[in-house]
């Protein structure tokens, strides 16, 4: 375990769920490498090996498409997330990159006011941290599997 | 990103939780400085500019007058929480002085052994760093609108 | 506070999460030492004095055991957990022992894909720190006392 490995992945875990609670959606493409993957899947599926995701995104001008068809359908029902993660594993997996796996657990607040727990799973990270730290992948496994087909915020 | 300040900051928002969540009220004023302010609103309310927060104190007496009514009100129906805290962004804004937004979640056990999800939000903080780490103000900002207007024990 | 210290304990509280998680119970006891305890109760007993604990369970192969009974016992229902640990509180008690606080919250997922909120509670814990950091003693104080008698996977 290095320490200052560990606090600069939490820091970047950090500033990635401030951004989506904060519904700064057009920042969320900033925190993957230029061909940075991003995908959704269930816990069901990564055991049985089923390469189905449920939301899949490879490189910026296609995370950036996604942000412009969320702004564009939920203009008439804007939705809050809440994230809590904890539990962050780091691994050095070279002098450049790391790997971390995190919990998290997501509340979700409705418009009549009302939060309900909404998912919880895990984070599981390829890093790239130079020149600053960005996701080179990142796999969002959800537990359960019990999933709102229009999810529509990233995790 | 300063490692030694991260670890301050995260040291005094552990610290004040556990405070309310082992029923320690009394020492819930230490927490901040002599002059320091605490304010409970809604995402709501802080998106529409409203002045209007659910709970306001200002300074060590009314903090500790708050907990003398908290104490005086709750004799009969005693309540507990959990706190649940993450992803802590910690900036140096002085010397000797930080700025912290923290993610919450809070549960509430009630009389009759149940659990529920009794609020989320962030912690906006600014904090004094000398002599020792305080508050110099607090303010809880709950995802939900629909809040226990009863609201009783400090979030 | 020392950071070297808190970030070692944060790091054994995280790898024991995820084994959980993860289900690889048979690596669970590997975080005790050799005469590790591990007690599950709740806060009501804890407040009363009360010793009676919800599950005890002393050295090895005494936890041991437990494993080979819940995997004998959960062929046909398997269950998942999906922890969440917060507010960590470190404190050196010796040269080579620390003592630890960390509140957390268990989410259950369910065969039919349902998530609930299953417990709430503080993590209490004497810490061996060398030859590597292991539990002497973990307590496991859940919030509510309305608990599952069929609690089954460690928490």
């Amino acid at each position: 375990m290095e320490p200052q490995l560990q606090l600069v992945v939490e820091h970047l875990h950090t500033r990635y769920a401030h951004a989506l609670d904060e519904d700064r959606l057009e920042d969320w493409p900033q925190f993957f490498t230029e061909n940075g993957t991003y995908r959704i899947t269930t816990a069901e599926n990564e055991a049985r090996g089923l390469p189905l995701p449920v939301l899949y995104a490879e490189g910026r001008p296609m995370l950036r498409d996604r942000v412009a068809s969320l702004r564009h359908a939920n203009i008439y029902e804007p939705q809050r997330y809440r994230h809590l993660v904890s539990s962050i594993l780091v691994e050095r997996t070279g002098e450049h990159r790391a790997a971390s796996r995190a919990n998290f657990l997501v509340v979700r607040i409705m418009q009549n006011g009302e939060s309900l727990l909404f998912a919880s799973g895990r984070y599981v990270d390829r890093i790239a941290l130079a020149p600053e730290p960005r996701y080179e992948e990142r796999v969002v496994i959800c537990d359960s599997r019990a999933f709102d087909t229009l999810l529509a915020i990233p995790l």
